[in-house]
């Protein structure tokens, strides 16, 4: 069963956040900024490092998710993104068996060949389970797994990579299921620090805030300045691609 | 087609790892060191940072390999080391039809079960090919492809990262697909460069030579000191364990 | 004033790596493992994972310290440690004045030169202010600033790489100030998270706890089997060195 | 005496970025590319790659540097951009004594201040030697050395994070020796990567071109279409701020 839930993270981030970008403003110690420092002007610094990229202490908060019943063609992608710390739940030696085996069918399937889909992947189970009895090992049996297999892992990423991550699979162009990922990740953080991640989005929506004077975020989306996005949308149409990319 | 061929790399990498080496511990600049190294004392400085594991300098000399018509079970594990390079064939635009569909068999199913193997590769690709003709994207049609289909990755790794690379993966406990990529990028870098690589080798061997006073190569095992490797093989088994990891 | 304080981490870092280093053997979720997971068994789950080198679940759990009042000698060796997040006082901005100014006199000089390090530590700062006050900006004057000079460094690592970091700079070979501010951030992440440092220590003892069969702690050191560490002292020596390494 | 001097890279860099990006969208194998690819094919992908945030080909190509005789102000800054590699003449083990102290004069203090610099820095020197002549370690003394005091540092990159570098370190934000550095890096790399480094410029360049048609390069610069660049400076004063960037 698709599940992306966020089970531990830095409880202060915020704060820490904060405080670590005065601190490079600043000759006094960490103790007295953390003990004059308001949840406005915290605010103030997250918002000024975010809008201006200086993205360096956002690696100071970190957020460890649980991703779970996604398939293997996700979580190929998700492991491309080499600053982040993963653990994935090992086919090598975990036999997906029984209760276990529950592929991921795509919703473009679902419309169209949801009964061919279940035969294929009910055809490549039956083939697994014959090698396994033929003596096959787990590890090499899986060859015959299908990509669509379900799986595990747990992803731990700073604030600084989840705002490059979402700016790239938050995206339309993203594939359906790591953008449905990326959409929940957004929500889980949002829950816990609304204030750090009140500017993420996709790449569009960075870019132009970065060339624009005043902010805006997913909830107060307006008029673009930039022609187009840097996939060629063009500006009539970002808007309405952003809000496509929540169709999964 | 199985194949793993350098396709490119710093030519004048092992000079670059030496004068790198020898500036750490010099006022003058490179065009001196240039000048004036022997190739007899560029093997010293090389020699000495790896057995003192003094890994930075090999960072200065990179390598890119093509390595093609292996399956997405060896580019899954291959892409989780996250300090490289990687440029992998997308699945999502590029369709794995006719003459470019050649999913890797296993060994141990080779000599038990190449029939099924062959039938399960068959079905999943007929289950494969009629999703596409019912309008199934590319992109989500591949969720029925079997993790075992041939893929090709363009990896580029530097000689520190290679020596760390292959102190994992030409382990006898590596999985046999990624342990035959290993040996194959250890023999085509050895070509090139046999004195920047003359001490690679499983971590049991990069231990062992970091511990003890005379250092041994792949070339001229002898006894180990250490009581086991970090897998628990104990001294007796380790000679034979390393030989053991060349056969796939 | 010399400080480093552990001001923000993973409050279940410890349980976050043991469940981790679980789910990679599991066909289970996060939510079975958290409700199930004794303390014994999380403890046994992160012993398997540093005494056989499989680190990458250590990574899920993260540490911030604030290191106050160190040189630009010890921030710049710090911050060559390319796996973690920094963010540094900037003397580009941060006037060090009047209070500010405590540079740092390394132990060697106060007992045989303490008079000339004060006269070379006021007179350079004579000069810097008397720039500052002939018009040369604040990012220019500090080229005439010692080494020395005190300055703040905010340093997130995870326990992965505060192991690889520890194993470096706990050595006698490490300089006496990134040494002493090393043992100083093992004695903050001991008082939170014991069982997850338990084995940390210099690079011998990590390697020594990979090639034998008992395993040591800095608390329980006996004989070592290898015959040197990497640095050279040969096997009589190390417990020795060990002990000589926190004097500073 | 400064000098930015590229020792070393990949020679093929150009090609290499090329066919790794068209791989990634091909079935086909290494040799077929690299036998059939004209260089104006491998142009077009290689623009594609860049003016679409597409990096990640870039990374198959590296740059190794030697930068030398530039002050420790500006390789702490420089050691700051963690992918990368980097040797640096240790200041602990190597003496700067007689003909190689030569420490950095900024411009600024050129104009108003040379003779205070100069007393400044002979000041810094003689006490360091007094501190060495009374039995103070070389790794010690140092700390009374200035931060302009003369370095040499080996460095590596790869093609996107010398975009990234070039976009932070061009800026006229950047301080005026690192920007010295980053202006005679990428002069370096143009001469012999033209086609690769086309677009390179600071962040302003970089950002524009993904959000507009027609793309600009510093040779072609025309009006921008952003209203601001990311460090505030608005629509009509990029071009001017630009230019500005270039004097140090």
């Amino acid at each position: 069963m698709f599940s992306v839930k966020l089970v531990s993270y830095t409880r202060d981030g915020e704060r820490v956040v904060a405080i670590a970008s005065k601190m490079s403003r600043s000759r006094k110690g960490w103790s007295h900024h953390e003990e004059t420092m308001s949840d406005e002007e915290a605010e103030t610094w997250i918002k000024d490092a975010v809008l201006h990229g200086y993205w360096s202490p956002l690696e100071h908060s970190s957020y460890t998710f649980s991703i779970e019943g996604v398939s293997r063609v996700a979580s190929h992608q998700l492991v491309r993104h080499r600053i982040a710390s993963y653990t994935q739940m090992s086919h090598r030696f975990a036999k997906p068996v029984d209760e276990y085996y529950q592929p991921i069918v795509p919703p473009s399937m679902e419309k169209r060949a949801a009964e061919l889909a279940e035969k294929g992947y009910k055809e490549a189970y039956d083939v697994y389970f014959s090698l396994l009895s033929q003596g096959v090992p787990e590890e090499d049996a899986r060859y015959l797994l299908p990509n669509g297999v379900n799986t595990n892992v747990v992803v731990t990423m700073n604030a600084r990579e989840l705002y490059n991550f979402f700016s790239l699979r938050l995206c339309s162009r993203a594939q359906w299921e790591i953008r449905k990922i990326a959409w929940a990740m957004l929500d889980e953080v949002k829950k816990v620090h609304p204030r750090l991640f009140k500017y993420a989005g996709p790449s569009c929506l960075i870019h132009e805030n970065f060339i624009r004077e005043k902010p805006m975020t997913l909830e107060t989306l307006g008029t673009f300045v930039s022609e187009r996005c840097i996939e060629g949308v063009t500006r009539d149409g970002i808007v309405k691609c952003i809000s496509n990319s929540k169709h999964f």
